[in-house]
């Protein structure tokens, strides 16, 4: 078993990303193929499964060399059935037996997680989390996703729906709408569409001033890294947003840790790329807002692995597996 | 081991519960004896065996019945090692060696656990949890405690201290002082403290009026009781009291389940007594804040073992160490 591979996919709506992880989390090869959702989404799996055998042929390798395939898909699964309750963007119907499909077409022995889930799994086995049993992991990206690790393994819900810590509320009144349909989600607030809300609302105030300001009255629009940069150079007003999405997730972060006491919030996705601006001032709220016992033992980290997180975290899956049969 | 009992202890500052339960989780024999605070509180552990030995011999049984002894502590606990971190009221020392010293006073193998997650876990297997793998117990009584299980283990966290539930922060700015040292906590609002503190600031108002207000009048207080019962005869201020608690739990209990999605969160204490005038409230608020797909899968429950689930949850630790060994 030791010198097989696994197979991480992490599949989103337009990249698919593959790779072939060995049983000590490393990295073999990787590489990823457009999303065809056409087709109601059927070519989804067929497309895996060819590239993956396209990819032990370039490699002069057999199939008996791969252990299986893991997967992470974007929506809630049922972890023992793989079965996606609904995707979108994927263009397959609710309850699709993605498991089933991918068994079928591949002929390996598959398993299939929620992506986030997959993220945390993988900071806990090589990255940021290094190893640590209780662990959540926070994607702060479009939207903010989660995934909640505790005594080693991923808690899933009754439904599938754990680790939905972007729809925390952090606004119980009058919070701007979420996509899920409620408001004040902190989705709302620190993702990085959250962020640019959040900065385009100060920015359109009469006395807005400064470096942000300068770079939206030349684009007339701002990015959230724009927000973190200026933020950086000491922008007043950069600053201010800053506060609030920090007290946001600060507040929400310290309040999963009074629940769960874990050893790390690991923060990533694309906003977490702002690094110790961001982390310094979530800290300081986090702090604020955490039982002392708590606050004592729960550290937060920055994730390690960026975009390899998905992959192999997914192919954890297939290892846990092995393990214990 | 069919036959053998377990001996399950809820260990109070003022008084001890035990039980012999058998291996289906019935109760065979249960009694209390007062809390021996004294001396360092070295008597704790000596008068727990000494009762045990004394109801065996009532009961004309040997000790050879008993499979071993399973305790729920006031403090946050090393599950693995069963010391206790520190215990406020009981007398001893920081890094209490509780386990050790109950096994050689008593000749049993003892297991350890925090009371809130004690009262979790007998609510799981013999309560209102039905058996529900994924379930969070929430406490109401002088203050807010809590227990958390995700995949039919109890979580404790790093340090011992998850399930803290009452040190939620739920007021940020503004809130009243707790017992933890900071401000706003869930606990100084849905505690039986919380609820009669937030009433006394409403009868304080000038335009006070109505039977809360009379209580207050002749007695000069009111408990959490007399809150419910004016409620549940719909006085205007007792409403707008039970409004604003159930406001903050119903908050923060869909929080806990955007997080951890759980099959049912379940209230017990002396606070949960006031049924379904406070539980149709929080479920208002619960549905309000909580994700659509944790609205649908996630239900609240009032706890239905009452003081029995400390002794029943204490003694499941041996009855699921002795199955797995």
């Amino acid at each position: 078993m030791a010198e097989k591979w696994l197979v991480g996919v992490d599949l989103g709506g337009t990249t698919t990303k593959l790779a072939f992880i060995n049983m000590y989390g490393e990295i073999q090869h990787k590489w990823e193929i457009p999303t065809d959702n056409s087709n109601d989404g059927k070519n989804i799996t067929i497309n895996i499964a060819k590239t993956i055998d396209q990819k032990l042929e370039e490699l002069g390798q057999e199939k008996t060399k791969l252990a299986g395939i893991g997967m992470g898909a974007p929506g809630p699964v049922n972890y023992a059935t793989g079965v996606i309750y609904n995707a979108v963007n994927l263009g397959w119907p609710d309850n699709y037996p993605l498991k089933d499909l991918l068994e079928v077409e591949t002929n390996l022995p598959a398993l299939i997680d929620n992506d986030a889930n997959c993220a945390a799994i993988g900071e806990m086995w090589k990255g940021a989390g290094n190893g640590a049993k209780d662990l959540v992991c926070v994607t702060l990206g479009t939207g903010v996703g989660g995934g909640v690790i505790a005594n080693g393994n991923i808690v899933q819900g009754v439904s599938g729906a754990a680790g939905e810590i972007g729809h925390i509320t952090s606004i119980p009144e009058g919070g701007a709408p979420c996509n899920c349909g409620k408001t004040g989600c902190l989705e709302t607030i620190a993702s990085a569409t959250g962020i640019v809300r959040i900065a385009m609302e100060e920015l359109k105030k009469e006395d807005a001033a400064g470096e942000l300001k300068d770079i939206f009255a030349a684009n007339d629009l701002v990015s959230a890294k724009n927000v973190f940069d200026a933020a950086r150079n000491g922008d007043a007003l950069a600053l201010l947003v800053l506060e609030k999405v920090s007290l946001h997730l600060g507040l929400a972060l310290a309040n999963i840790a009074n629940t769960l006491n874990p050893e790390k919030i690991v923060l990533g996705g694309g906003v977490s790329k702002a690094g110790n601006v961001l982390l310094d001032q979530v800290k300081i709220n986090f702090d604020k807002f955490a039982f002392p016992r708590v606050k004592k033992s729960t550290t937060l980290a920055l994730a390690t692995l960026g975009n390899d997180a998905g992959v192999i975290g997914a192919a954890w899956l297939i290892k846990n597996k092995s393990s214990i049969q």
